[in-house]
């Protein structure tokens, strides 16, 4: 993508609205665009980066055995009446009349709609367990919207809902969500720690809470340095089962007196939120009726549970916990583009020529690049690709282009080296690129 | 996927509510399921052909330059006042007023709030031209939402907008999408003919209809036969410039006496709308002042258009032009799996060996098989095939398996054919499969 013709309008000045970095870097990166109070628009930058987030979701709760459905966003009132929760909900609820004055509402999740899907079509133990998953818009209508997506009124998640004949099958679905989220979190290139928690609104008595590590986090965690092995990211040898028995709690359900980790392998740090699953049994199958036969041939109430990952807040999430004051600082699993290509002087030949070199060897390897092709002064080209955050940035024009050398800067680290054109295009092709992104 | 995990529930009987065609066979192929009146939940086998169609029209609106946008679906009253919008729409609009007691709305279209995004960041006319486009859930509070989702009232379409600096560069990105829109309409497997049109509620002086042509179609078109060049689906061959200037009219507009097309060139058929473009011109970008300076230095509003294609109403609108008394016909582009392979004798070793060989084979060569794994009679499996239409089916364990051959039929042509194992390996490999798709 050459940047002269790309949507996206970086500001340098800091937007006074906005309280923390994540708010702040995504308004200044182009990312999202207000439109109403906690609404927002996503513009071309910050969309890549949520698509990014919706595959490596998606991927890992079909290798879990989820199937995809979608609901829609407008819900009628009469669903939640049946599970007792309309009037529970409160103001957060976004409650709508349709012309012929029938109550509706915009889903803040989808407990009730799920279970009626289910409870048309599945009629027998045989047919069990199922995970069914979407990635769909909700809203909430928060009384005071703030920091950005973090604490918007319309966000996307991605919710599923397991179905199981007994409490046994339950548990194991749990399980495996519990592991998808690992996965998922350590592939987004954040720690996220799970924490016990409490069930809130949707109720059940098994419950954890996935927090991103990141300074600005909004509540305080208590967890088992074990937990630090989840920096690593290398997937194969994450071992679930000791990850599953280790301390982790939020401060509200941390007791230091029962607490079974030794003062030395304990750690504090503050978290955001960005999942919880559940286990909530019969909640809503019984007094919604999803029943199926059993093996002998009597009704049994399914036993769910409901598993939620904040998909939009991740994107913020994930610049709390990797940016710096020049700007975010993408995991490469993420970010919208692998490389910024930087031409310092545009409408000279030799720096044209090289840049354009580069660029059309590095999308002909499917490598996605944007292409700083805009004529603009060094200094802001440099303030606005380290702003933007692309894992690597290539540099055409500064003092190693006199001795035929190209500038390699790795965002994260600030490492630099000098590469002929050749070695540049070698070090980023396919060898060690996996779909257009870095590995 | 094994469809005995696999959640598919295909309907035996004809639902009494379902007036069409695409309505009837999407409940019955497990496609979708109502959840309230004109709102409908995805299911999995649904889900996976509307994101096909959402891939095709994403790269289309790719290739013509056009760059990937995001609007919440609730919006602002307040936009709609400035364009003079808001009291025009009706009752079709979902008024909604939030804690706050503001006014909201669920979006039906979204050219005021794209504008609203242009004019906060573009300010100069070297940045243009600009084409934005979203693929979202959209809302229209139809008095009596009907035909599944063909008259539905949460649907999702994909719209975009185009902005110049004159009059000249906007028929320019006109022609752009109608091309793309041909294009596009070409890959689904549909032909769909660009009619003359009123441009409505949206305003302008330049604007057509796509019409996809079906015998349950809701209107009548007009037009010349050499449209009929679009059924051949090569691409490389598409004679744009020759197709605009073609003659097609719907029934409001066209005229016998002054049709310039010969009679015996002139073609009626019935047609759904699935797509719409629009030049309007400073409709827009006057009353919201989204103006950019020119060359010398004078304020302009930019010039507009807008481009709509019904992605949900395309999942019905192919059904209705492609299916038989037994079910559907799905495109090879668009169908959920490209095979779905047959296990006549559940639990007989040699049938369940020759069918896991050939699942096994056919999944490591990336090719999408629904594999019917379920222990049921013959006769209920293949009625269930033909009715879900996937292109191509392999029947394991018919009269032909004790010759060692397998029975391969094309569900479009009806065509069958014995191959032995390998050859049927052979015949869905990479050489005429591309991306899991047969092509």
């Amino acid at each position: 993508m050459r940047w002269s013709t790309y949507f996206l309008p970086t500001l340098k000045e800091v937007p006074v609205e906005a309280q923390i970095p994540s708010h702040r870097l995504m308004l200044r990166a182009g990312m999202i665009c207000l439109s109403s109070s906690g609404i927002y628009t996503w513009l071309p930058f910050g969309l890549r980066v949520l698509k990014n987030i919706e595959t490596i979701v998606r991927e890992e709760q079909e290798r879990a055995g989820a199937q995809e459905v979608l609901m829609p966003t407008i819900q009628s009132a009469d669903l939640w009446r049946e599970s007792g929760r309309y009037d529970d909900y409160g103001k957060e609820m976004l409650r709508i009349r349709d012309r012929h004055e029938r109550e509706m509402l915009y889903g803040p999740t989808n407990e009730e709609l799920i279970t009626d899907v289910f409870r048309r079509f599945v009629k027998t133990y045989r047919d069990l367990p199922k995970n069914l998953y979407q990635i769909q818009w909700k809203f909430r209508d928060e009384i005071r919207p703030r920091f950005g997506i973090m604490r918007g009124r319309e966000f996307l998640m991605k919710d599923n809902y397991s179905f199981d004949i007994d409490k046994e099958g339950a548990y194991n679905s749990y399980r495996k969500m519990f592991e998808a989220y690992l996965r998922t979190f350590a592939r987004l290139g954040v720690v996220a720690i799970p924490v016990k928690a409490d069930s809130g609104a949707i109720g059940g008595d098994m419950s954890q809470e996935f927090h991103v590590l990141a300074e600005t986090g909004e509540s305080k965690v208590f967890y088992d340095v074990a937990f630090e092995e989840l920096r690593h990211k290398d997937l194969a040898s994450l071992d679930i089962e000791k990850l599953r028995n280790l301390y982790a709690a939020a401060e509200e359900k941390h007791d230091p007196q029962t607490c079974p980790v030794a003062p030395e392998n304990l750690k504090e740090a503050r978290g955001i939120e960005v999942g919880h699953i559940f286990y909530f049994g019969t909640k809503y199958s019984e007094p919604m009726k999803a029943t199926v036969t059993g093996e002998d041939g009597q009704l049994i109430p399914v036993e769910m549970g409901s598993y939620g990952i904040g998909v939009s807040r991740l994107v913020a999430a994930i610049i709390e916990a990797s940016h710096d004051a020049a700007g975010i600082i993408w995991p490469e699993s993420v970010a919208p583009f692998c490389i910024g290509l930087i031409n310092l002087k545009v409408g000279n030949p030799d720096t044209d020529k090289a840049s354009e070199t580069l660029y059309d060897a590095l999308q002909k390897e499917n490598v996605e690049v944007l292409y700083d092709d805009r004529d603009l002064r060094a200094g802001s080209k440099f303030a606005d690709m380290d702003l933007i955050g692309l894992p690597w940035q290539i540099v055409v024009g500064g003092r190693s282009l006199s001795m035929n050398k190209i500038e390699v800067k790795c965002r994260k680290t600030g490492l630099r080296e000098d590469l002929s054109i050749n070695e540049v295009i070698k070090k980023f092709t396919k060898s060690t690129i996996s779909d257009g992104k870095c590995v």
